[in-house]
């Protein structure tokens, strides 16, 4: 598609940050290249800050717009009037597509054009294509990501130099792997945006970002990571998105995994992940996290993929209930008084609750000792209503705490 | 495309093996799924086997021919009078591929059709569509391969428990994962194929089986999977495809891999693919090697990605020529006379040769003693060379032995 028939395909982009600075160099050095693909020469028309150029005269010359703002507004406003103006969009906004995604593919069924994405999920890991096209054949049942760099940097450090997590942090912010403020990556937020994304695009249901439950890495500790070394597990910030009966659940949180578990080996500032399903088993993609090449490279792909029209009709959407209460096996740590009769008492108020123990390893410390269980897969309300019965006992020494467990299937 | 007009789009598939059978049922069970994808509803058309169906009749009444005959004729004809009667043709034939490609692309493009092959280089792991369209916007520099499923399980059974080849190999037969004649695939043939079809994908140059030099696995023993142990190395069968200057280098080889390399992990039947670019570092995608579902699975992705027309243009040939000789590390296995004189004589030849050693392990074993050293990368000609000439010193007990050792470069 080329509004001016001169065998220019004209690229319009929003935003001047590290990637759309990136895109621009990418766009002139590949573009012989991609016009032996297409047929077509890439050629950047016009890129609108904060300080130049303005969003219509772009949009006027432009047979494809790039948002790479960023956050809801201007961003929404600007694709919504891309779209509707007959534009294709390519988008690296996990924020604008994770909370408005069903209007932005309302919008572009309606227009009839392509909207693309894969630079808003795992950088150059190609999971969005992959997943529309690839596994097009496949009933999907589960999706593990590791879907945020900083939080597997951060946590890989921690188990390489048994470092705390405050210190891993300010090394990933030395390196640029984390902002000043890492809220958005270290409380799982930046992770939830990206699984309420593939969540849409493996089972074809609208997910939004505020049904994902999501916890953060902060309160990991070096006694976790020695736990982790001991028995050989990977401690991951890991993303599900996993179908339960007619249901789906969706969710982000630290998990030890299985030394045979294909993420558990991802690690440093990469993206990684796992597609289950009944017909191939399981695949798994990893790759560098997003950074402003990274990325880039992932938008000019979706940039090459919309100048082959047409685009595929979108798939109708099946509304799935959004399932909160899921089965995990679970870590819980507990500091206790070295007295007799606490093992029997946790023990208890676990069986009361149906969550079975795997393991146990206690510890004393003079006069209190740290007691460490691993459970079989439980209904985790189940689990959190016991811990916080445990939590209640009057031998407890500290709040108890909880990380998930993954084991590999296969 | 559906020659009807009846939104019914008919697949014919020729050949009733394990993956025809398994694409068969696949096609039914998800008609649904893909009508929602592409608009037209799947249906089988007619399957030709040995005893039943007739191929020109088929051929009528289809819109797409899957070939899954293997072997060159009658698959060859078949393909290409397929395509010359306007038909999408996907295949999983990788002989045909890298021995016929020219003539079948050529066949392709002229006849206006698509040709897709995702089923015959790495069962479900989608690296011909990455390659083909996320990798469109990056110049690719090296491609490594675990694209042999048997081997890799063989390899994988001799580490984890100290077994030898044959008794690997047994394993593998009586698990279905080996052939009772294994040749092809322990010869290291089969992976050179599929990296003769990944070599062309991710240069765009044309490839042939013929070009590319291949090593299998029968004198892997256990010795050097007690040494790969000792080094947290892993020992695979490796597949290197990689611009060299202004060539092209394909090569399959047993390889020692460095703990960090993304291969490294990989156990078991699975086949796995690294993509190096100066854009994006490297990713890697891996999953369960060829079975009939997964590659049943892979073949179903490509006929849904058919239906949804146009093919993309085909991307111009490029001519590279083909380099034979490559820089490589080596490990070098000796066993000497146990007498003064022996390390200077080796060390000696090495010199002489211009290949520089890494680190060297001796262990004496009453009157003779094992040499083991590792090289920096030099030249194959002048390693093996050096080695040539370091067989013939008169303090050589057995003849000297070398496998390939790949650094991680991240």
């Amino acid at each position: 598609m080329s509004s001016s028939g001169d065998g220019v395909f004209r690229i319009g982009i929003l935003g001047r940050g590290n990637v759309g600075g990136a895109l621009a160099v990418l766009v002139e050095e590949h573009s012989e290249r991609v016009q032996r693909i297409t047929g077509m020469r890439p050629e950047v028309s016009g890129v609108l800050s904060r300080g130049s150029g303005v969003f219509e005269e772009i949009l006027e010359r432009s047979d494809l717009i790039v948002e790479l703002i960023g956050g809801i507004e201007p961003a929404r406003t600007y694709v919504l009037a891309a779209m509707r103006a007959g534009r294709h969009v390519v988008t690296a906004n996990k924020q604008l597509l994770s909370q408005y995604g069903e209007e932005l593919f309302a919008a572009a069924g309606e227009a009839g054009v392509q909207l693309r994405f894969e630079g808003a999920v795992a950088g150059v890991v190609p999971v969005v294509r992959v997943l529309q096209e690839s596994l097009a054949g496949a009933r999907i049942d589960r999706v593990h990501g590791i879907v945020n760099g900083t939080t597997n940097f951060i946590l890989s450090e921690m188990a390489r130099l048994g470092i705390t997590y405050e210190d891993a942090l300010a090394q990933a912010q030395r390196l640029g792997y984390a902002e000043a403020d890492p809220s958005d990556d270290v409380d799982g937020r930046d992770a939830a945006a990206k699984m309420a994304i593939l969540a849409r695009l493996a089972f074809g249901a609208p997910v939004v970002l505020d049904q994902v439950r999501y916890d953060g890495i902060r309160q990991i500790t070096q006694q976790d990571m020695e736990y982790a070394r001991e028995l050989g597990l990977g401690l991951k910030l890991i993303g599900t998105a996993e179908r339960i009966g007619d249901g789906l659940s969706v969710r982000v949180h630290p998990a030890f995994l299985s030394p045979g578990h294909p993420l558990a080996s991802i690690n440093g500032p990469f993206n990684a992940v796992t597609v289950e399903s009944p017909e191939i088993t399981e695949i798994t993609m990893s790759g560098p996290g997003a950074g402003g090449p990274q990325t880039a490279t992932a938008v000019l792909g979706d940039v090459v993929s919309a100048m082959i029209p047409p685009a595929s009709p979108p798939e109708e959407m099946v509304v799935m209930p959004i399932i909160t209460d899921v089965m995990s096996g679970f870590y819980l740590h507990l500091e206790v008084a070295d007295e007799p009769g606490v093992l029997a008492s946790v023990a208890r108020v676990l069986a009361e609750h149906a969550v079975s123990v795997k393991s146990v390893v206690q510890k004393g410390m003079s006069d209190q000792a740290r007691l460490v269980m691993v459970t079989h897969p439980v209904l985790e309300s189940l689990f959190f209503a016991a811990m916080d019965e445990i939590g209640e006992l009057s031998v407890m020494r500290k709040p108890p705490r909880a990380i998930r467990v993954i084991e590999e299937e296969f």
